[in-house]
């Protein structure tokens, strides 16, 4: 939707193309499948119909699809009073019996991320502070590249669908408070985090200096798209996906999600992205 | 889309709720297909949300689905700054090679349509000056709700599929002169129609005296959702589709559709709904 997940101003009809695919896609991943084909209606004003963002915005989100080879079969094209919306629906595939769903974690379970956490957000800050990645320093268009153009972690989440290695999962739209709260709740049990190995985007420093802050990022930050993951495998070497890290693990309290920081205990309220 | 597609102060919840449903439910009818399952993405300004809107919305479309045994299976709920969004997507099933296209008519054929034609424009024009279904008279109502609560012609569509009677079929949602375009556009063939067999609802005579201005909202007047299809059968007793009625025949003059009134012959421009 317009002026709620995307502004005009802030990135290319080419990119808002990509990201529409690639959130969807992102789902896929966090059930360990396949991409296999898509949907996709697009509500636009008159003004910008008559203008090159339509074609602009197929282009990005072809050049997407393509790469994973997914089909579109269909969708729909309306006017809008004022605002583009657009609704992104895909299709996966994956072995029978071998889908990863967010209810199947279990006590002593380790929970891991992949890739390093708080960088969407952190761009997203930086684009309401003016900054615009044409114009931008090299680390300041990492950190707004991290939110104009995510990376749906399709191929660790089928390496982890085939190797039976997750007990659940779950992708790191809303945050990571606010994602690993879904997964408890779809579980039935609780978890317990260890602040100093939660991965920060290292750039992020370019953002705030503030230690707990960039902390409170990495735990709240929305967009990020990693995936969030349980296992039985306390070893992150025999899981052979470099990017993953444990952070901590499952516990029995339900609904209880503690932050361990030293020798603080915090419970975690859930304080990502919130629709309503 | 709010404003565009529906307004609320014309209509109920319930209503907007079944005939977003509907619309996706005709385009199933179209192919001879029987509806499976659905999908619905909704997008909500914060004020709607938190009113009673949206339980009731769910009301009108879960009861028309319940009739038809449409399982929900995923959408998505977004928010919006200003106007209401809808996606509706169903998914038929039909027998392998029994599926009716828009590109199957041939010159000879014949061209149906199904029910009476108008109603839903002739809706809009009384909405539009002021009145409502709440407190109009028997035959305004009448005339009204052709707009708000359309029906899917899916038991006539699944006949045709059925008995392999129909050889091209288009739901009427744009508007016949637009859909037959359409349909000939798809079949590359023309087409030419009898004003006189043209079924006009007969209530439109309360929105307009003129004959030939009730003719003009028949013949361009958009969302009827009947269905025109193409036959080989020359004898509308043969179909036992009781509302069936003959209006035409398919011509070899690719891209020509002709209006034949009296003895005047008029080519017909595409006068239903354009969305741009």
């Amino acid at each position: 939707v317009e002026d709620i997940d995307f502004r005009l101003d802030w990135t290319t009809p080419e990119l808002v193309g990509a990201k529409t695919l690639a959130v969807s896609l992102s789902d896929i991943a966090a059930m360990g499948a396949e991409p296999k084909w898509a949907l996709l209606s697009i509500g636009i004003p008159a003004n910008i119909w008559d203008s090159d963002f339509v074609d602009r915005f197929y282009d990005g989100w072809f050049t997407l699809a393509r790469h994973y080879e997914v089909e579109l079969v269909g969708g729909d094209i309306s006017r809008t009073p004022e605002k583009i919306v657009f609704d992104s629906i895909v299709a996966g595939e994956v072995i029978k019996g071998k889908a990863i769903l967010r209810s199947g974690a279990m006590p002593g379970d380790s929970i891991y991320v992949t890739g390093a956490l708080g960088g969407a957000f952190g761009g997203l800050m930086l684009l309401e502070s003016g900054f615009r990645y044409s114009n931008s320093s090299k680390r300041h268009q990492e950190i707004i590249a991290k939110q104009l153009r995510p990376v749906p972690q399709l191929a660790s989440g089928k390496y982890l669908s085939e190797h039976g290695i997750a007990t659940a999962m779950i992708d790191l739209s809303d945050g990571l408070s606010s994602d690993l709260r879904h997964l408890c709740q779809a579980s039935g049990v609780g978890a317990r985090i260890y602040a100093k190995d939660i991965p920060i985007l290292p750039a992020l420093s370019e953002v705030t200096v503030a230690k707990d802050q960039m902390m409170a990022l990495g735990i709240n930050g929305g967009e990020d798209f990693e995936l969030l993951f349980t296992s039985k495998e306390k070893n992150l070497s025999s899981l052979n996906l470099p990017d993953a890290q444990r952070i901590g693990e499952i516990t029995e309290n339900v609904g209880r999600i503690e932050v361990i920081a030293g020798n603080e205990i915090t419970c975690l309220q859930p304080g990502g992205y919130r629709h309503f």
